[in-house]
């Protein structure tokens, strides 16, 4: 990804052994690196989600782990950092992953070689992360090129944000956008603005925007409409994590949106890398929903007039909010899934057939 | 309606010839009554969403014409002041009954008599409502009556604000709401934010509030995952405009609702007076649907921390937005139609049993 000019990744060491990020917390208005030196801080910046999108968190939860390493790489403080970060976020199944990877490689050498060692894998990781997402643009775009319109044209609608920011490069649902913009098509871009934390408005727009991607930001409540008028020609979401089944659990709003393409013969893809699949689940019922704090429905940041970030109260002091952050959507209303080995319909079977050597792991 | 012990109607004209409307606009954290002096008043009201609500919007329209009337009773001002009105919003059908019963009444007296004629039927059409919207909550409570659980609870979620504050009194969609709580049903409402303008967390959630019912303000993305998770009994919206044959065209979001209602049994019903019917129309997509600005999209007002209406940028400047404010469902996902007659199906036969002498006049 460019930002004015300069080429970013959402996460890298520092030659000082610390980790730097973008602060999405701060974006769209603000523009600014944090440095996490301990376990702690990355736990910190998951949680409050200065990092956010599975891919992210996966690789975040990686560094954290050779954070640890770097100041203490006993066994007894790596389990400990292992702990705390797993329990940042429940829903999304690249943190997991990415802990018993790092907890599997670490565990396998002596203390005195694990700092070096987590570092190396944290990078590997990362690296692996961008070749992923790179490939699942590759694919995506094959599926974009189909469904263009003779004139070039295709308008497609996104939520949440499973771009660039979401991972260490690229992204998952905009990788092929970003492809095809690339390529020439004339893409169009629907964001949902994604309430209640607004990631769409916020976070998609702001990476649309600096690639250049024609983009509209619309209330989450217009998709069904936009698509019963034919404004939607596809949609592709990202995936915090993916049944062995095919169903999807992605941002709070994402099955809507799902049966409405359903609804209107509008093709509805889900854009992941193989770290997104829980092999052990068959059906997304079982998956944990995140609850976060009611604050995020019952106040609102953005920038104000004064150009400062402010916060504002959306509803009567006396009342109270849920928040619960992702939903499943069925596989029976998902066209495909599109992962780095090509896209297969989302179902046991079509999974298995891309990845077999993980089919005799279940 | 009460509002710390006093009685109100969102709506009355006063003795010196004005009229008085609530200003929803600054509603739930200030509580103001605006004083309209002329037709063009009413148009403003009417057009910043001052008033707002099918039913409110009509009754305004009403009270506009008798404003008119008495700046000037002749025939030309008052075709001046309809047109007026009448573009100030294109959806609700209400605004086009009003003013043509209106313009009927008014045509058939001398300039003279227009004034007081003007006001008498403006303040017959208000009563009509309030007494219409508690016949819809009473066919509404046998509704809920049935469908709440054998230990008395039942949890109904409402899209945008169908209340008292949309109407002169009562409500439509949350008339039977407040009948049932007051008969000692334990219902619950989940309240959907309803972005861009937020006429849920603001002015649903203040009106249940004053009322005493439970509820819960939920971002508008969760209402399907609430669904899947057995947590919606029912759902109750309003109607800006029904076709003869049962389509409804509500508030943006409510097509994805009676979408996840459809996919989960959950059952869908609208609530409407008669005068929110088309006649003319068979199929919602004939409907024209408003577009507003794209600032209630990219910017959302709330109170800010001092205590002060703040107005807050959410997407980047870069990037635009598309705001259309309405959507149409499908008469084949909604569950009934209730009615100040009764309970109908959502379609031509179910609505000219209801309504035998509309149906020649068609």
């Amino acid at each position: 990804m460019r930002i004015s000019g300069t080429h970013f990744r959402t996460i890298w060491p520092t030659e000082s052994g610390t980790v730097r990020v973008i602060d999405q917390s701060l974006l769209p208005f603000e523009f600014v690196i944090k440095e996490l030196e301990t376990a702690a801080h990355a736990a910190h910046a998951i949680r409050s989600m200065v990092v956010r999108g599975a891919p992210l968190i996966g690789a975040t939860a990686a560094y954290g782990m050779a954070l640890a390493a770097r100041s203490n790489p006993s066994d007894s403080n790596l389990a400990e950092a292992a702990r705390n970060l797993q329990a940042t976020r429940p829903t999304a199944i690249n943190l997991t992953w990415a802990l018993a990877r790092m907890r599997g490689v670490l565990s396998a050498v002596q203390p005195s070689e694990r700092v070096e060692v987590a570092f190396r894998e944290a990078a590997t990781i990362c690296d692996a992360d961008v070749e992923q997402c790179r490939s699942i643009g590759v694919h995506g775009l094959e599926i974009i090129r189909g469904l263009a319109k003779t004139d070039g044209r295709i308008n497609i609608l996104t939520h949440c944000n499973a771009g660039w920011l979401a991972c260490v490069d690229w992204g998952t649902a905009l990788a092929p956008v970003y492809l095809a913009h690339d390529a020439g098509i004339a893409v169009h871009v629907w964001v949902d603005e994604t309430r209640p934390r607004n990631q769409g408005a916020a976070l998609t727009a702001f990476e649309l925007g600096a690639h250049g991607v024609p983009h509209t930001v619309i209330a989450d409540n217009l998709g069904g409409h936009l698509m019963q008028r034919d404004q939607v020609d596809m949609v592709i979401v990202g995936s915090d994590r993916t049944t062995a089944g095919g169903d999807v659990c992605n941002k709070v709003g994402t099955y809507l949106k799902a049966l409405a393409a359903c609804d209107n013969g509008v093709p509805f893809y889900a854009a992941l890398p193989v770290s997104s699949i829980d092999w052990s689940l068959q059906a997304g019922s079982a998956i944990p929903i995140e609850e976060r704090a009611p604050e995020e429905v019952t106040h609102i940041t953005g920038r104000g007039p004064s150009g400062r970030t402010e916060t504002v109260r959306l509803v009567p002091e006396s009342s109270t909010a849920l928040n619960l952050a992702f939903d499943v959507t069925p596989a029976r209303l998902v066209t495909g899934l599109i992962t780095e080995r090509g896209t297969c319909p989302a179902s046991r079977a079509g999974l298995q057939r891309l990845y077999p050597e993980l089919r005799a792991a279940e």
